[in-house]
C-alpha cells in the first residue's frame, strides 16, 4: 500500500479551530479566544481502473483521513485486507484551498470496482410496500463474520490449525476487573484535541494488560472508530482479535457493528450502550461493557473475558 | 394530515428495553435487571400514486416515529408544509413481530414523487476527479433558506408585510441569561428516558421565556431534532421562529443544518459546538450557545438575540 500525502504545506484544515466567542459568566461578558474541534465533510472515492466512484460523504474531524477512508471501506465490506492500492488526496489547484484535503480516493488493486455494499444499494431502491423493510434490516447482518474472530472452530483435521484455542488464550488472556478501571483516565489523558476543546469523542485500542496501542478522535464516535481500524488495516493488524476497544461515550449498534467486523473481542464503553449494541454483541459472542467509570461497570455480554468474574 | 397508528397493541419496540447485566463495583459483583435506550432501525418510505421509495434507514428510539419521519423529509428538503397526506407503519402479519413496528411510509398528495434530494442523489454518482468533491459539498447548503426567518427582508410595498420587524422582535425578543442558565436543568428534569437507563440524548424547544414547549429522546442527537421538527411540521408550527433549541451534548454541522432548516434563531448546546457548527450560524445569522452549564455559557454567533449582551 502507498500512501501519498503529496500537497503537505498547502492550506489544510487541522484538528482544531480558533474562533472568537463571548463568554457570559454569571453577570459578566467577556470576549475572548476559543479552540473548537474542526468539523468538516470528507467525501470517500473508491477508484480501480477508469472508473472513480463516490461512496459517502461523512462529516469528520481532519487528521489520519487515509485511516478514516480505509477504516471505513473495511466496515462497510468494501475492501479486504490486501485490495488497497494507494490512498491520496483529490488535491486539484483548480479547487479553492480549504476543499482540497476533503475528497480522498482509494485506489484499489485490478480494473474494476467492486460490487457496492448491499447496504448502501439498498437505500435508493424502490420496492414494494409488502417487503417491509425486512430486506433492508437483514442487509446490515450480511457483512458480519458469523463466528468471533477468537473463537473460530478449530479446522478440520486435514487443514493446519490457523488459531488454536490456546493460541487464542494467549492472545486475549480474560482482564482483571482493575486493568479496566484504568482505562478512562488512560484514554482521556493521551487526548490531545480534548483537552483543548472539550468536546471531542475518542476511541482507544488497548492491549488485555492495558496498554494503548491507539487513539482516535473526531466529532464522530463512527469516525473515531474507523479512523483506530483503518490504521489496523494500513498496519496489517486486522483481525483486531488480541486487542480491546474503549469509547469515551455510548455504544450504539454501529460501533458494536464496526468492532465486530474488525474482530475485536471485547468493546468497552464510559456510558450506556443500546439495546441493539446488547443484541449484537450477544449475537457475535462479543464481551460489552458499559458504564466505565470510577471502580465500576456493567457487563452486558461475554462476561467469560472477564478475570474476576471467574469462579 | 390523517395518521394512521393502526395496530397499535401489537408487539411493538418501546423505549426502553430490560436487560439483564451483571454489575462489577470493587472487587464485588451482582446480577441485576438494567433499563436501556431501545434502539431500532427505522426505514422512512415516501409514496405518491403507485411509487413507493426508501429514502433512508436510520438506527432510532422507538416512540414519536411518525414525528422523526416527517422532520427527517422536512431537513432533506422533500416535504413542505402541505405535501404530507398520511404517515403510517408498514405492518404486514407477514413479517416478524419485531419488525411490524420498523418501517414508516409518509404517503404524499399527488400522483408523483418529488425529486430526489440533491444530496442522496449525489452520493452514488460516479464523477472524476476533477470535481473533487465541490458538488458534493455545495450541494450541502442548496437546501438552506438564504435569510435568518426572524430577520426576513420586509416585503415590497405592494405586498402586505407578513412579518413587520415589529411582530419578529415580539416574536424572539432578546433573552436574558437568567432564563438560558435555567434550561439544561428544566431538559434534565423533563427527560423521561434518561432518566431511567442513563444514556440518551435529548433535544428541547423553549419559547424566548425559558417554557418548554417539547421534548424528544433518542440514541441519535439528530433524530431527537427530527423529532421535533416533525412534531412542529405535524401541528402546522413552521418555521419555528419563536422558539430555541436547546440539544443536550454538541452541536454539530448536522444539528444546525436541521435547525436553521426549521426556521429557529437559537441554538443552544450543553457541550461544544464544532467549527463547521459555528460556521454555518454565522453564515445564516442564527444564534449558537455552547458549554450551557451552571451559571455560564459561550457566544459564538448572534450574540444580539442575548438580552445581557445588548449595551
Amino acid at each position: 500500500m502507498t500512501l501519498d500525502e503529496q500537497g503537505v504545506g498547502r492550506v489544510r484544515p487541522g484538528p482544531t479551530t480558533r474562533v472568537r466567542v463571548r463568554e457570559v459568566s454569571g453577570a459578566a461578558a467577556r470576549d475572548r479566544r476559543d479552540d473548537l474541534a474542526t468539523e468538516e465533510p470528507l467525501e470517500i472515492r473508491i477508484a480501480a481502473g477508469g472508473t472513480t466512484r463516490t461512496l459517502a460523504i461523512t462529516m469528520r474531524t481532519p487528521g489520519a483521513d487515509f485511516e478514516l477512508a480505509a477504516g471505513f471501506l473495511w466496515g462497510e465490506g468494501v475492501v479486504g485486507p490486501d485490495d488497497i492500492a494507494s490512498i491520496a488526496y483529490c488535491t486539484d489547484e483548480d479547487l479553492p484551498p480549504e476543499a482540497r484535503y476533503n475528497t480522498v480516493t482509494v485506489r484499489l488493486h485490478g480494473e474494476t470496482l467492486p460490487d457496492l455494499p448491499t447496504m448502501h444499494r439498498h437505500f435508493m431502491t424502490s420496492s414494494a410496500c409488502g417487503v417491509c423493510g425486512t430486506a433492508s434490516l437483514d442487509a446490515l447482518r450480511t457483512r458480519l463474520p458469523t463466528t468471533p474472530p477468537d473463537k473460530t472452530p478449530a479446522p478440520p483435521d486435514e487443514a493446519p490449525a490457523r488459531q488454536p484455542d490456546e493460541a487464542l488464550a494467549r492472545a486475549f488472556p480474560p482482564v482483571p476487573a482493575e486493568v479496566l478501571y484504568a482505562l478512562p483516565d488512560r484514554l482521556r489523558k493521551a487526548q490531545g484535541i480534548f483537552g483543548k476543546t472539550g468536546g471531542l469523542h475518542a476511541a482507544g485500542l488497548f492491549t488485555p494488560d492495558g496498554t494503548l496501542l491507539a487513539l482516535r478522535e473526531d466529532v464522530g464516535r463512527h469516525n473515531a472508530v474507523d479512523k483506530l481500524v483503518g490504521w489496523a488495516l494500513m498496519s496489517g493488524r486486522l483481525p483486531l482479535g488480541s486487542s480491546l476497544l474503549l469509547v469515551s461515550g455510548r455504544t450504539s449498534y454501529e460501533i458494536m457493528q464496526k468492532a465486530v467486523t474488525a474482530g475485536l473481542p471485547m468493546v468497552c464503553g464510559v456510558s450506556a450502550p443500546s439495546s441493539l449494541a446488547v443484541d449484537l454483541a450477544r449475537e457475535f459472542d462479543t464481551t460489552l461493557i458499559g458504564f466505565l467509570r470510577g471502580e465500576r461497570f456493567n457487563i452486558y455480554a461475554g462476561a467469560d473475558r472477564i478475570a474476576s468474574q471467574r469462579p
